[in-house]
């Protein structure tokens, strides 16, 4: 599959899928998205799993590369309005690529509490991990050029799109 | 392969033809073992390697579970004796199992510097984790009850063995 050809929405579908087929039964699992794109993603599946506990994290201030890229005006607070200690938690993010957003957002999840278990879920691996993190669910991967971005879209309808934007 | 009867130098040696083989070539690889049976690995890879960069961390202190585990007597001072930041390290470790000894590693390791890239080596992945951590070579996949520990040794001329003892 060409990276602008990726259909968002039944890559979606995929990743609710495996998520829905993999913690059926599995008790309490409380979603957090990364924002901004794992966070509409996060808010489906919570919906979809029936999670009364879902939350966000923005890692933008813990990146370990916030020197370097300096802070967007966007920054939001993270929300995490749940017991985080002892939860089992499923990280939602949108592209998987260098794995040093995902260790932030661990990170910033054990600030509030020593979960259970934490899993990831991301709608695509792009491959190029500069730290041993890896998805528990995926639904798609890709090879990406380094200045090649993924940007996941949500529409007036709340319907997803990919495009691949240079950087 | 029944636990009791994994061969521990066999293992070494599968795990040893994988990191020379994808580190063929890689640059300078910095090789940090985790103590006290990944510094031992890491030791010998080090010296395989020709890396002359190599340390270690002891964990036990940076545990999110040091408080109900409480703390060995025989904890070591992490030892990084070259420059982190920029650096391509290789972690190692005996036996991943939950990821968060290899959290731990990675934070310590962030506390020197940020590093290019850390990719994680472990003799036996014994699967049950409770973070989303994946090991980049691993020799072997074992499963283990949960009173079931894999320990490693090293003998006076410097072989490995294994052994499952219960805890």
């Amino acid at each position: 599959m060409n990276p602008t050809e990726l259909d968002a929405e039944a890559l979606y579908a995929q990743l609710e899928a495996q998520v829905l087929s993999a913690l059926h039964g599995e008790g309490e699992v409380a979603v957090v998205g990364i924002y901004s794109g794992g966070a509409w993603l996060a808010d489906r599946l919570a919906r979809r799993l029936g999670s009364s506990d879902s939350g966000y994290v923005d890692v933008s201030f813990y990146r370990d590369d916030v020197a370097e890229r300096g802070l967007s005006a966007e920054v939001k607070p993270s929300q995490i309005p749940f017991e985080v200690e002892g939860a089992t938690i499923l990280l939602v993010d949108d592209v998987l690529y260098t794995g040093r957003t995902t260790r932030a957002a661990i990170n910033t999840l054990f600030d509030y509490g020593r979960p259970a278990k934490i899993m990831l879920a991301a709608l695509v691996d792009r491959g190029d991990r500069e730290l041993p993190i890896a998805a528990d669910f995926v639904a798609h991967t890709v090879k990406l050029g380094a200045h090649e971005q993924l940007v996941l879209h949500k529409d007036s309808e709340g319907r997803f799109s990919l495009t691949v934007e240079h950087v």
